[in-house]
Parts: C-alpha cells; structure tokens; sequence
C-alpha cells in the first residue's frame, strides 16, 4: 500500500488502544479506573504497552523506574527525539489523561515506521511511572532526569501508608535501581507531550489544539490559625479569637493578593480545611488549611509568597490569632523550547487547525523533562474543563487533530529539523 | 445550736458535695467527667444525689423523666418555690455547671431546713435530666414543662444512634412515662437556677454574681454552598465557582450584619465546616457549614435571618454557586421576670456582692422553665471563661456569694415575698 500525500495517524487505531487500556483497571460499579502507580492494574497496563510495542515493530524496554519504552530506531541513536506521557491514574479516573499522550505517541511511531525510511534521528516513546502522586509524583520523569533521590526512594508511601519500597518489590523491581534510570541530557534532542487540557479554555473557545508555551510553577503550604475555641453562646464577639474568622478574612484577601502581585496566569485555591473543634455551638479554636497557589513567574511566585505572608500575619494580628505556615511541596515553573513551540505553531497553522499558545496550569512529566532538555506540549481539549473523573472527555476528532499535529512535529524533528545539535 | 444573724451556707458542705459528685464517671487519664445522659454514671449520680436529699431530711422523689426531687414542705404545698439545674454532663466534662446549680440549690433547702419553721412556701430542689443534650437536651424541664411529645420520645438517638428509648428501659425506666413528669404551670410559684456562667464577662470584671435579666434565643441553620469542583491549576480564577470561597465572603459579611442588624447581644459562628472533594488541588465544589446565631430578642432574630439570607443569596449570585439552609433547631429567648430580678440584685446589694445584672448567651433549663413560670438565674463567674472541659473552674469564695445570694433569694421567696399569687 502506498500513499500520496503526507502521512495521517490512524483514529480507529488511537480508538482501539485507548479502549483497550480503559478495561484495565476498570471499576464495573463507578465506570472509574483505578490504576495507581505500582498497582496491579498499572503493571498490567505496562506489560499491555510493552506487548503492543513489540507487535508493531519498534523496540521496547524498560528501566530501573518501571518507565516503559518503545525505540524506532534511526540513522543516530542520539539525541533521540522523545515522545510520552504516563498510563497510570488518580484513583476513579477518566480514560485519557496521560494515556492519550502515550496512545497517540505510540500511534505516531507506527505511523513513522511504516512510512519506509529509517529517520535520521531515533524516536522514543516513554511512558513514565507514577506521574500521578501515589507516591509522590513524576516519580519516572524524576528518575529519568536524574533527580530522583535514594532518599525519597526509602521514605515514600502512599496515603495508606505502603511504602513505594515494598509496592515496587511486590512487582519484582528493585527499588534502588530506578537511581539507573537517569538519561544524559546530552542523549535527549526534545521531548513531546500530548496531554487533555484538564481545564476549560479550548473547550469553550471551541478550538482543537493548544501549543503550551509555559508549564506553571506551584507553591503548595499548609497553614494553620490558632486561636481559642470558645462557647458560641456566652462568649461575646468583641472577647473571640475566632481561627476560622481568620480564615475567612485571609481567603477574602486572596483576588486582592492576585490582582497586586499576580499575573494572568495567577491562581490560588484553599481546597481543605479543618476546624477543630468543629462543633456548631463552638467558637473555632483552631484551623488548619491548604494553599495551593501557581504562577509561570518564580519572581511572581516569590512576590506572591511575600503577599501571602503579609495577609496572614495582618489577619492574626487583628483577630488575636496565631498563624504558621509549611511549604509542602514545590514545582518550578519551566518555559517550553520557543524552537519547538514554533515548530508546532507552523505545523497546526499548515493543518488548518484552530489553535491557540497557553500556559499549563498543572504539573506534567515535560516540566520535569524540561530542566534537563527542550520539551513542548500540545492540549487537546477538555469537555467542560474536567478531568481526573469518569466523566473526562475529548471527541476523537479533537484527538485525531492533536495526534495529527503531533506526527507533523515529530516526523520533522525526526529528519533533524530544528535544534540540531550542530546549531547550538 | 442557735443563730442570731441571718443563715449562711456552709462551704465545706457544698465542696464535699461537688467533690463527690466529681468522682462518679470520672475519667482517670483525662481528668474529665463522662457523666451524659442515662448513662451509668448519670444514674449513679442520681442514686447518689437522691440519697443525699435523704439524709438531710428532705422529701425525696423522682419523676416519668427521672428528673431528681428533694422537697422542704411548707405551709402551703402548691404553687412551690422552685431551685435547680441539672447534673448530666458532656463528655469530658469539669465538675461545676449544672452540678453546681443543683448542689448549691440543696445547700441552701439544708440550711432552710435546719433554721426550725417550715416556710410558708414549699421549696422544691430539681435535677432535670439530659439538659446537655446526648439526646437532644434539655429533655428533663421539656417534660417538666410538658413540652415533650412521644413522637421525641421515640426517635431520639444519641451521636452512637443509641435510641432513648433503648437508654431509659436499660435502667427499668419506662420511657412513655416521661410524658407523666408534666407540672401545671400553676403549681410553680418562681424557678431560680444558679449555673457557671460559661463566659469571661464576669471574671475579666472581677465580679463576683451576675443577675440574668434575659436568656438568649439561638437559632442553629445548617447550610451548604454548590459550585464546580475542579482542578486548581488549569482552571483559570474567573471561570471558578468556589464553593468555599463563597463561604470565606459570607463569613467576611458576618461582622457587617450583626452591627446593620443585631444588637449589642447578637452572635454568630460559623463553629463546623466541610469542603468537597477537600484536596489541596482541587477547587472546592461544595461546602457544608453550620451557622449558630444568637440574641435575646425575636424581632431581631428575624432580622438577622432576613439579613443573613440575603448576604448567601448575593455571594451566590456573585460566585456562580447555588446556596441552600435548612433550620436544625430554634430556642425561643426568655426574660428572667423582673420581680426577681429586682428580688436577686436587692439581696445581693444586701450581702454587698459585687455583681452586674447581664444576658446567658447559653440556653439553660430556665430558658424552658420559663415558658411556663417565672424564672430568674444567677451566674457566677467561669475562670478564663472555660466550660465544658477540665478546665472549668470558679473560685469557693464566688460559690459561696452565689449560693448566699440564692438563699437570700430562696428564704425570701419562700416566706412568700414577691409573685404572690394573690397580687397577680
């Protein structure tokens, strides 16, 4: 069979794969899929990746992090030009999420491999292990940069407190060697990542791809009022040392914050609290919460933190209260390769596709990948903005039209376009 | 033994009593007292309590709601002065509250005793049952008062779903009975009730009594804000529908509609509060919470309601989340009458108290007494304001004021003085 035109991925097949890794996992009561790093159903949804790898004809494998990998191998080993996503999940997801993006790469790989020639450069699809946080997150990509720590191999565990150790040795892995799964930088040409949106832009400003241009960066605390928790009835307003009043000022404090100190691109969210006693008939003695908030900008970041701090110690002070915060967590933001984002701006404009450049509001493996090499990410859209949910959802044809995106860009890169080694 | 000033209470009379009341359900490690309604130690207590009304000569009796009696009779047997509180307890409770008032109300029938006459006026000391609430409160003076139903009878439950019902048949109560406790209103000449004050107003005063003028009315509303949620990266911040930042704008809006709408007495906490899905990186989409809101008169507490419904209906409205309230339970406000009032400052004018006349912004059983019959009640002050806890604490020497100025009171009372019947 031959064909004319220029080559098109294959929507049956992305179809067919996509429902295939749905069914492991699967929940037959809620329709979510459960398939948490290091679970059963996740290594099943790798040997079922590695298998359908091998049946199309490139070259699988995998490393000391469980990330698994299939090669199409080209006239240079490397840098290789890289490809993924990951195919575990949150606990009751939805059927894309990372998955989509390791479907459509490896449907990007066949397509390349049956289109005759070798490229001039090797392609790899990775799908990297524990994006999702059971033990912590980018738990593959980490390791595949080299950031991963023995430390953090002996001390993660998930929320019910199994320790990643014994997950992994469950499987027959052994821990330590996922410090083996670190890849020079050198090795890496660029990397691509389709990814669902997982928020609401594309899907109500009905286009069909985004080219993300940053991946934001997250500051994650927990904070804490203490105040003294009194009798709701006996004691008077002006004697109160109300935390959860504290709490209310602080986050009514919050659009004010982001407009001062924030950009476009600012967020902030308090998603838990806890307010101890907890009783109705009880003043608040105390409150503990959650602040996530992400800029694209450390020094935004960095201006927002500060403005943060001035809140709470003002809302403290005026209420009586006490307050500390902890950083729990940290991502930095990182800027996509302004090479690549133009590579797959032109390649969506010769599509004919309705595309707009954006910023990623969540955390993804290309942002753990884009300390040590040039990453990109395409989105697809998000039905109604939602994800990590049964009810996550793109049409095909939005897939097709990202997937398709993705093969022009790839197969590009793949011949040595842009970021040759030769020009640095 | 002859007196020729005017009869005092003996301390260490009332200590011992408080004391040994103390060790029935307390707990070792805590310090605290478990002594909650119909449980062992609460029968135990009432054993105890009904073998010291005994002892001291006076009449002792229970009725259908296992409310505690111990009568001085007089000359006329109806309508009756009448002294008490209640000596359930919360869990972990200290040892003063209702306790106090009852031990305090039988100090003082002890001393009426054994001063030779019998009063003009039968005095009657009572121990309501279950006033704090292990199922659902003040049940004792609701019975006494006949404002219970047998449909109550039947469907309360403790927070363990033990019915009522189940509680009082293990101890050989009927519990249908209850419904027998019933007085008729005119067989109750005046009710005065001697309690903690559970706040800090007259111990940040250095007072030694307050006379409470008015028992608070409360209304307790559970409500609930629906938004969206979603994920806390990718969805911008005008696209949101935070439920719990809904809640943070309505909390902000408390203060400003107690001063447009309350009085000096009004109150309002927001005490329980459950935010869903409550992750740290999720947009809250529901948030459940309680509002407690207080004042001693009813045409404010209407305006309050209208006003507090009108700031959910606006922050609804502003946030894109739907609100909705549902009433959980209602306690009427009561005056004290003022010729006990006036009856109670006179006499501690006389002892030379220093005392103030203030507003219980608890409920008490007055507060159910009084729907029926004239009711007046004198506080005593809460060290720090603590109550419901170990903590709990008033000094001998402000027991001792107070439990003089109740038998000035009580003597008074009982000699006829004040709300005689025959000068309505």
């Amino acid at each position: 069979m031959s064909s004319t035109g220029p080559p098109r991925v294959d929507i049956e097949r992305i179809k067919a794969d996509i429902l295939a890794l749905a069914e492991i996992g699967r929940d037959e009561r809620s329709r979510g899929i459960y398939r948490m790093a290091f679970s059963d159903a996740d290594m099943e949804g790798k040997r079922w990746l590695l298998h359908r790898i091998e049946e199309n004809g490139l070259r699988p494998g995998s490393d000391g992090a469980a990330n698994i990998s299939g090669v199409l191998d080209g006239e240079r080993d490397s840098p290789r030009v890289m490809v993924g996503s990951h195919i575990d999940t949150v606990p009751c997801a939805g059927m894309l999420d990372g998955t989509l993006g390791v479907v459509v790469g490896l449907e990007c790989l066949r397509v390349m491999k049956t289109s005759g020639q070798p490229p001039a450069r090797t392609v790899e699809l990775i799908a990297f292990s524990d994006e999702e946080g059971r033990f912590g997150g980018t738990f593959g990509s980490e390791a595949f940069t080299g950031q991963l720590t023995p430390q953090r191999l002996e001390s993660a565990r998930d929320l019910d407190g199994v320790p990643l150790r014994d997950a992994m040795l469950a499987h027959g892995l052994d821990p330590m060697r996922a410090l083996d799964a670190r890849r020079p930088p050198e090795e890496i040409a660029a990397y691509l990542e389709l990814h669902i949106e997982q928020g609401p832009v594309l899907d109500e400003a009905r286009l069909q791809v985004g080219i993300v241009e940053q991946i934001t960066g997250l500051r994650s605390w927990s904070l804490r009022f203490d105040g003294e928790a009194n009798h709701a009835g006996t004691t008077p307003m002006s004697y109160r040392k109300d935390a959860f009043m504290g709490l209310a000022d602080f986050a009514h404090e919050l659009p004010r914050i982001l407009e001062e100190n924030g950009g476009d691109h600012s967020r902030a969210t308090i998603g838990k609290a806890e307010i101890r006693p907890g009783a109705p008939n009880s003043v608040p003695g105390a409150v503990e919460f959650s602040l996530d908030f992400r800029d694209p900008s450390e020094p935004v970041l960095d201006e927002l933190s500060l403005a943060i701090q001035k809140a709470l110690a003002a809302v403290a002070r005026r209420r009586g209260l006490r307050f500390e915060f902890q950083p729990q967590g940290e991502i930095l933001p990182v800027d996509c390769h302004p090479d690549l984002v133009d590579l797959l701006a032109a390649e969506a404009a010769r599509l004919g596709l309705r595309s707009k450049r954006m910023l990623s509001g969540a955390a993804h493996d290309a942002q753990v990948v884009g300390r040590i090499a040039p990453v990109a990410m395409v989105f697809v859209p998000s039905k109604g903005g939602l994800s990590h949910s049964p009810a996550e959802w793109t049409s095909w044809e939005d897939i097709e039209a990202g997937a398709q995106l993705m093969l022009g860009a790839l197969t590009k890169l793949a011949a040595g376009a842009v970021l040759d080694e030769d020009q640095p």
